[in-house]
C-alpha cells in the first residue's frame, strides 16, 4: 500500500515547523509538498538546517501555495496559517477533494455569531462549520476519522478541556464558576518580530496579559457547554513564562458534592480517580499522575503527552487540577499527527513515540 | 548623630545576601557584624566577590553567631535563618537589649496552636508572639515604629496581602471563596543544594508545588482576617517557573456588589480605584498601575517595589487582581530594611532607591 | 531473529535517563535491565513519570547491579558511571561475555600514566586499555564493530575531534598552538546537587572554570595526536552557560599555508572545504553548514547530529573552526547507540532519527 | 552649588533606559530633559513604568529631539543613538556649547579612513574626530576631564581593552596573535524587533555571529595599537548566549618572555601580578580577582564594575585573562557616567554604588 501523500500549508511558523519535523520521519505517510510565499523554491534544509540531515528535507523545496498544485501532490494538507487566511485555503481544497487538517481557529467555533463576538470579522466561510470537526481525539475520535474538515484545538483549549471534560460529564463538578489560570511558554505567540516577545523582554519576566477576554475562550466554552449540558463562562487568566514551550493549568472546580461527614471527601476523591481512570486509561497521549507526582512541562516538552494531577483541598472543599502539555504538539502539531493518523486509518500513535 | 550599627545573623543565604547588598550601601546605619558558622573568619569580600568593589567589604569579617558579641557590636540585629532557629537568636538578643528585626516565620503568627499546626513543631518562644509586629509597613507602619521584635512577612504573603487587605477593609470584596495564583523564581527556594532547585531541574520546567497546604497560608489568613473581620479561608497555589527572582500573583475575588443595571460594573469598578488610590497614592512602594499596563516581574526586580493592575470581568463579575514583586526585595530583605528605617527615625525609603 | 537484549547500570543520571529514552524506543534492541542501587525495585515509570505513557517503562523495575544477573539479561551492556566505578563493572561483565559500551572516562585513554596524571588515581584496569575501542564511529568506525569494550568520547572531546582530525590527517592545519574555547550547557555537570549547579547561581550567569587543565584534555590530545602524528597540546577552556544541553566550541587553527599572493586564501579555502566534503560527505551525524549558516545548538539539540562551520579570516590569517552538538546526545549517548548498532549489525542511525 | 543639568538623546532603547535609571537617582546632576520621537510628550513614567516611583519620572515627558531647545535645558547631553545619526546631533549641540558625551561609535575612530572600512559610509563629521576623547577613564582620564566630545567605548572593547592595555604597555605579552573569545547577552543587540532575538530563538541556543569581522574591531585594534606601540591585529569572535546582559571575554595571550628554566613560568607570573596590581589597585571599578576565584557575569550584573583574573598555563605557556562585565553599564551606559562625574568634576562613583 502506497503510504498516503501529505502537504503542509504555511510551513515556516513554529507549529508548521513542528508538522515538518513529525511528518519528514512519520512512518506512514510521505511529506510531499510545502508551501511559504517567503521561502518558495528553496530546500527545507536550506530554509531549516537542523532538518538538513533528513535526505528528503535536502530535495523537498517549498512552493508557492496553490490549491490546485497541492490537490495534486498531497490528498491531506495541513493549514499551518494564520486565522482568517486558514478559511481561504480550506474552501478550494476541500472542493478538491483533499482532506483538510486546520491548525488555526477558522473552524473550531460552531457558530459565526460567536466567531465574529471573538475575532472581530465576519467568519470568511460559514458554510462550512457545520461539518467541521473539532480535533480533539480523545473526546472526538469517531468523527475525525470520518471527517472532510478537522479543526485542530488550540494549546491552552486543550489543556482545559482534557482535565474538564470528564469531570463535566461525569457532573463530577459544578459548571459554574470554574477558573483556568495558565501559563504558556513564547512560542505560543508565533515567530512574530514584535518587541513584546524579544529575549530581555521575556526572559526574567512573569506576566499576565490578554484578559479577561481572550480569543480561545470561545472555544473553551463551546466545548465545555456540550460536556455539562449547560452554558458554561469561563474565568480564564493566560500567563507568559520564559520557558520556550510548554504550557501548565491550573484549574479550580467546584465539587457537585456536600462534604458534610467525615468521609465525604474521601469518597468524592474516589470518584474523582475513578472519572479519569475510565476516561484516559487507554489513552496513549493522557497522563493521570498517581502519588506524589505533579504535572511539569519539562516531563511532556518534546512528546504529545498531556499529564495531569488533582488535589481534592480539604480546608476549602475545592477540587484544583493541573495540566502540562507541550503546547506545540499535544497543543498543536501533535494533536493534529494523531488526527492525520486517524483518517489514514494508521495506529493513532504512529510517528509520535 | 552616630548611625545606628546593624547586623546580620545568617547572612550566607539568598535574603541574607541581599540584606548585605542594601546594608553595606545604606547611608544611614552601618552595617555592623555578619554571623555565619560557615564562614566565620573570612571577610565579606572573600565570601561574596561581588561585594569586593565595597571598602566596608573587604573589612568586616563574618563572625560566629554569638549574642552576646552581637548586642555589644549591634543595636539592631536582623536574623535571616531558618525558622525555629531564629527564636533561639531572638530570644537572647531582646533580653540584652537589641531590637530584632526577623525574616523568618517564627513570629509572624499570634497563635502557638496554628504554628503548631502549619510547622509542625511546638513553638520555641510562645511567650514572644504577643510582642511582635507584623512587618508590613503599609498596614502596621506605626506599631512597627517602637516595636522591639518585628516579623517580616514572607514573600508570598507580601504578594497577596496588599492587593487584598485595602479590598476587604473597604468591604468591597467576599472574605470567602479567595483564590491566590502565585509564580515564584527560585530563589524563594534558598540556596539549597537539592536536586530540584538545579538548573537542569527548574530550567524549561513550569510547575505547581506544594499545595494544597502551603506554610504561608497560616499568616495569609491571620492577616486577610483581621482586615475582613472574619475568619478567612484562602485557596493558594505556589507555582515554581525559571526565574531567578520575582512572584507574580493572581488573584481571583467575588465583588461584594450585584451587577443587575448596566452601569453597576462601572460603578463597582470606581469603588475599586478609589479604594487602591486612598491605601496607596502615598505609599513609596506601591505602584498602581494605570491604562492597559499589567504587572511585570522584571519591572520590579531589583526594587522594593510592589506592583499591582485590577480587571472587572463582565462576562462573570469576578474581580482579577495581579501583583509583582522581588521576593527577595520587598518580599523580603527590602521590607525588612523598610522597617528598620521605620524604627531608626529614618525616611522609609532611605537606602531603597 | 530476536532483538539484542541490552542493558544499562547506572540509569539516574542525565545520560542514563537519555540513555534510558533511545533504548525504550530503538526498534532494534530491547532494553532487558537497568540498575540503579538507589531506586532499586521502582519501575522506569515510577522514577521517570516522562517515560510513563511507554508500556515496557511501566513494566522494567530498576534491579540492583550485579553482573552475573546483568549478564544473564543482556547480551550488550552499557555503563552510565562514574569514572573508576566503570571499570569495576566493565571486568566481570567482559569476562561473563558481554559486550560493554561504556560512557566514562575509564577507557579512553591509552596509556595508564596519563591517566594516573588527569584523574589522579591507579587505573583500576590497566590490562583492558589495549583492548578499549574509543566509541568515535567517524574515525573508528571498523574497529568498534567488532569491539568487546566500547569507551565513548566526552562531550566537549566530540565537539573538538570531529572539527580537528579531518583537517590534521590532511596536514591542512598545524599541530602546534591549537585553542579550543567551549561553552557547554549545565547537564555536563550531571545531575549533582552542588551549589555551583543550581539555578540561582547559573541562570543568568556566564563563566569559565576547571581551567587550564581539565580533564578531558588526555584523551583529546590523545586522539589529535593520532591524527596529527605528531604530540599535540592543546589550550583548552571550558566555560558554563545557562541553557540546559548544548556544547558550542569555538576552535582557533594555523592553517599549514602561505598567504603570499591574492589568490592563496582562496586556495586554502577550498582545500578546506573538499577535505571536510570528504571526511563528512556520507556521514548520518555530521552536518557541514554552507552559506552564511553558523552552528546554533538549539538546532542540534534532541538530535545526534554535530554541526561545524568555518571561516578563514584574511586579517589573520587563521581559520576558525565551530561547532555544535547535543553534550548528551552526540556527546553521550546517543554517540554510544550509534556503537550499538555497529556491534549489533543494525543500520547506524536506527533509533537515532 | 546648582547640580549639573544633564539631557538624554534617544532614552528608548537598552542604554537610554539604563542612562536613565542612573541619572534619575544621581545625586549630583539633574535630569533635565530626554528625547524620543516615537515617546514625544509621554512621561517617563508612562513610557517605563518601573521608573513611575520617581518623582521625577513622573514629570519629565519625552521632548522632540532638537539641539537648540536641548542646549537650553541642558550642559551635558548623552547621546544614546545609532552610528551615523550620533553625529548629526554632536555637531550643533557642541557649537552650542554643550559638552557631550556619545554611546555611539561614530566618534570611537581617529581615523575617517577606518570608519569607513568598518562602517561603510563616509564618517559623517571628520572634523570632530581630534577633539573626541575616548571615555575609557582608566586609561584617559586626564583627557576626558577637559574635553568637550568623548566618545564611550563599546561593550565589547570595554572588556578587551582593560585587561590588555596594562600587559601591552608593559611589554608583558607579544602585540601578534591575540585573541579575545567572547559571550554577549542579547541586550547587546539593542531593542530590535527582529527574529533573530525573539525569546524562542535566543533561549537554549549559544551560537557565534559576526565574524570575523566585527565593527567593534576597529576601535579595539586603535587601543590596543597605541598601548603597544605597534599596529596590533585582533582575533575576535563574538558570541550570543541566552542572558540578558553581561559579557564574558577571554583572552589569549602569547608572554613576552621564555619559559627555560624551572622558575621562569613563577617568575612571569609575579610580573602579571605587579603589573595589574600597579593598574587597578586604585581604581574603584576594576577588581582583580584573587585565589581561585574566576569572573562570572553574575557577579557584575547591576554594577559598573569589570571584574578579570588571568592564568598562566605551564603545559602551553600561554596567559589566558578572563574578564566580565554589565554591557549596560561598564560596557556603556555606566562608564558614560563615570565620564560624566569626571567632567563634572564630581566623585568618579558619583551615583554608580
Amino acid at each position: 500500500m502506497n503510504p498516503k501523500r501529505v502537504a503542509i500549508v504555511g510551513a515556516s511558523g513554529y507549529s508548521g515547523e513542528e508538522l515538518v519535523r513529525l511528518l519528514l520521519s512519520h512512518p506512514g505517510v510521505q511529506l510531499a509538498a510545502v508551501t511559504s510565499r517567503q521561502y518558495a523554491g528553496q530546500t527545507l534544509a536550506q530554509v531549516f538546517p537542523k532538518f538538513a540531515h533528513h535526505p528528503r528535507a535536502r530535495k523537498l523545496c517549498f512552493s508557492e501555495p496553490k490549491a490546485e498544485l497541492l490537490a495534486q501532490e498531497a490528498q491531506v494538507v495541513f493549514l499551518a496559517l494564520p486565522h482568517g487566511v486558514a478559511a481561504e485555503f480550506a474552501v478550494p481544497l476541500l472542493q478538491l477533494g483533499c482532506r483538510v487538517i486546520d491548525l488555526s481557529a477558522d473552524f473550531r467555533l460552531k457558530s459565526p455569531g460567536v466567531y465574529k463576538d471573538f475575532y472581530a470579522r465576519e467568519h470568511p466561510a460559514p458554510a462550512l462549520l457545520a461539518q467541521a470537526v473539532y480535533g480533539l481525539p480523545e473526546v472526538y475520535r469517531d468523527q475525525i476519522k470520518s471527517a472532510s474538515l478537522i479543526a485542530c484545538p488550540g494549546c491552552y483549549p486543550t489543556s482545559i478541556l482534557l482535565p474538564c471534560i470528564p469531570l463535566l460529564r461525569a457532573g463530577l463538578v459544578r459548571p459554574a464558576g470554574i477558573i483556568a489560570d495558565s501559563l504558556s511558554g513564547v512560542s505560543g505567540a508565533g515567530r512574530k518580530a514584535e518587541p513584546d516577545y524579544l529575549f530581555v523582554e521575556c526572559n526574567e519576566s512573569v506576566r499576565p496579559y490578554g484578559l479577561p477576554k481572550h480569543r480561545h475562550l470561545a472555544e473553551v466554552e463551546q466545548e465545555l457547554s456540550l460536556a455539562a449540558g449547560t452554558q458554561v463562562t469561563l474565568q480564564f487568566t493566560p500567563h507568559l513564562v520564559p520557558v520556550s514551550r510548554g504550557i501548565l493549568t491550573t484549574l479550580y472546580l467546584a465539587p457537585n458534592a456536600r462534604f458534610d461527614r467525615p468521609g465525604d471527601l474521601g469518597e468524592f476523591g474516589k470518584k474523582v480517580a475513578a472519572c479519569y481512570l475510565a476516561a484516559y486509561r487507554d489513552e496513549p497521549f493522557v497522563r493521570v499522575l498517581e502519588g506524589q507526582n505533579l504535572p511539569d512541562t519539562k516531563n511532556v516538552v518534546g512528546t504529545n503527552v498531556l499529564e495531569l494531577a488533582w488535589r481534592l483541598d480539604p480546608r476549602t472543599g475545592r477540587l484544583i487540577v493541573m495540566s502540562a502539555e507541550d503546547n506545540l504538539l499535544k497543543g498543536a502539531s501533535g494533536q493534529a499527527v494523531q488526527s492525520l493518523n486517524l483518517i489514514c486509518d494508521l495506529p493513532e500513535i504512529t510517528g509520535l513515540v
